[in-house]
């Protein structure tokens, strides 16, 4: 037995009293009180979980080899628990205002914010109140966010007017506004680096992400500032943020008024926190650069294919935009570690998937068809 | 710095050696390697990963009073890399697969299954196929499995068919079989048992889990059983399985021709591994019902909007079982802990939540529209 007393600990769960882990996997010790000290909390923050955090960091074994990497790992935020990176920050978010005596949160979105917020609200036993766009979101992309219980309301307009009506709703009425207006949300997202870190030893020598909103590349950037101060880091990383070409408003450094890529989690023109990412570039000595959509399309395949992880599309962009500095000689990674991180789960969007692998092969139930169709004979 | 050794690991790093875990995250330690000692691992078996296994133990905060539990765990298998438990015996299976020197796996099915095949042999670098009863599956049934590469047959014929010729291939050809006939399937799916003795200091008194072929209920009674003759465990939980009533051959002991449930993952009327469910009920002292659709909706949804754990609707007859057993005074759990098996994720199935939850209201781009429409004005 690993634990130092199994006969108490056996005790503790058979009178029913809340067993504490004996042997500590980290899965089992809830993201707020791991980093604790590094975030917002108080004694009065309810330290909800729903086993956000600790996504496995998985070597690369093909991506690799190609970049000529020292190593290359993806941090993989489709484990969490609603499928994307999005409940590190809303689980602090939604603490907080439980702590401040909140009973209802509201957020504009059309995907994994909605999904996200509806889960820990769910969880903490308040009301969710979820304004999308009307025409601009497939019903599907809703399933998260309405099974939760969340209420949906569509409006006539886009998302701008939908996060205008947010706000105003949130300054009249008393809800939170959980959009990533609220300043916990990218502190809780900070977690993602702080993980990276205790699984490395150190930060890496880069780190590349998508580009939408920019919040989750300003996030990374202030975990790894704070880690390094707090002397459990030697050094930060160079960040390498991705936006897609049709959708790149920081690159072209003017607001897109229109923008369009098959990657949708990041199809937005003027991101929230656009200062702050270019602050995280230059600090860091990184960059913020496009890809197209055919070659995002393309690292979305090679992941699942050669690597075995299937991520939604916007995920893949910033596979796709490293492998393209490289391939034209404008990043060196010989010696270097890199991460790559892979913001979101590929069952998000089960359609992109079935549309690039066409139709399955119909054959005759026989052994002799089979290996024919298989080529075996 | 956490590390005794920080300029070390960054060091390490630099020089684009494989940085090891100074500070060791479990999830950064593969399943395989973490419970070697308890599974058929050799020094040639290839410790492949995605990140499989460590998966949460969120404690329940709403189903737990209703039950008058001591206290209630849920076990969210959906957290795995392709959204479901059989990452933890696929892992294990493509691993003996390679020591063997196989290139080819192949499996019949219209599910989870396929896609964790397909996932680890993409990562493995070698060729899945995939046998699907044609007009049994919708083809977004297949995304997973066709993304990760795998090559898909449909045949004319039902599941049995399918199952019949993957073997006589298997037998004629070199290609492994990883259906569960595979006995590496099942002693892979034992670490959940593991996992959950590691996270609690001891089995708990109680675990529910829902059968379909059989074979995870009796992974985890085997788990439970070595970890407690290792001195892991001081002893081993009741093991309470749930069938759908419309596909519940162990309960009604007969084989079920044409089994029927919404619970599509457990829609199984002539399960594998039968015998050795059969076994681990009597053995642990425990028993194996079923649960009507009705009842299997009712905790789908409950598990959503009260806990915030979005499952596929299967992972739920754990749940809807004991809820029941409860209510009709044949279980007591005043003082017991127990753990329910949330076998996989609720975005395997959105058309499942998208029907449950009808459609989101339509209102005019007006805060007072939207005030009344939430009832507060």
């Amino acid at each position: 037995m690993r634990d130092a007393d199994p006969q108490q600990a056996a005790l503790r769960i058979r009178a029913g009293r809340s067993p504490l882990p004996a042997v500590s996997l980290k899965a089992d010790v809830p993201l707020l009180d791991r980093y604790r000290e590094f975030l917002p909390i108080t004694d009065a923050t309810p330290l909800i979980t729903l086993g956000e955090g600790n996504t496995p960091l998985v070597r690369s074994t093909a991506i690799e080899h190609e970049l000529r990497a020292g190593a290359l790992y993806f941090k993989v935020e489709g484990a969490n628990p609603t499928g994307s990176f999005k409940d590190r920050g809303m689980v602090l978010t939604i603490a907080k205002a439980l702590e401040q005596g909140s009973r209802a949160v509201i957020c504009a979105s059309t995907g994994n914010t909605s999904a996200s917020a509806a889960a820990y609200a769910a969880r903490a036993g308040i009301t969710a109140i979820v304004i999308v766009p009307d025409g601009y979101v497939a019903l599907g992309k809703l399933a998260q966010a309405m099974i939760y219980g969340a209420r949906v309301l569509m409006i006539r307009g886009n998302f701008d007017d939908a996060l205008a009506l947010v706000r105003t709703l949130g300054e009249e009425n008393p809800v939170t506004v959980v959009n990533s207006v609220n300043p916990y949300r990218l502190e809780g997202q900070k977690s993602g680096a702080f993980e990276i870190c205790d699984a490395l030893g150190d930060a890496p020598d880069y780190l590349a992400i998508p580009v939408g909103n920019a919040g989750n590349i300003s996030a990374y950037w202030a975990g790894f500032v704070q880690y390094r101060a707090a002397g459990n880091a030697t050094q930060t990383p160079r960040m390498l943020g991705f936006q897609a070409a049709g959708a790149a408003p920081i690159v072209r450094n003017e607001v897109v008024p229109n923008p369009e890529t098959v990657a949708t989690a990041i199809r937005i023109g003027n991101p929230a926190s656009w200062h702050l990412a270019v602050r995280a570039r230059d600090e860091s000595g990184g960059r913020i650069d496009s890809v197209g959509d055919d070659e995002i399309l393309d690292a979305y395949q090679m992941l699942a294919q050669r690597e075995g992880l299937f991520v939604e599309p916007a995920s893949a962009a910033a596979v796709a935009g490293v492998r393209k500095l490289v391939r034209t000689r404008q990043l060196d990674l010989a010696g270097r570690t890199l991460v790559c991180v892979l913001t979101g789960n590929g069952l998000k969007d089960p359609d992109r998937a079935v549309m690039l692998s066409g139709d399955a092969a119909r054959v005759d139930p026989d052994i002799v068809a089979i290996e024919r169709a298989l080529g075996w004979v």
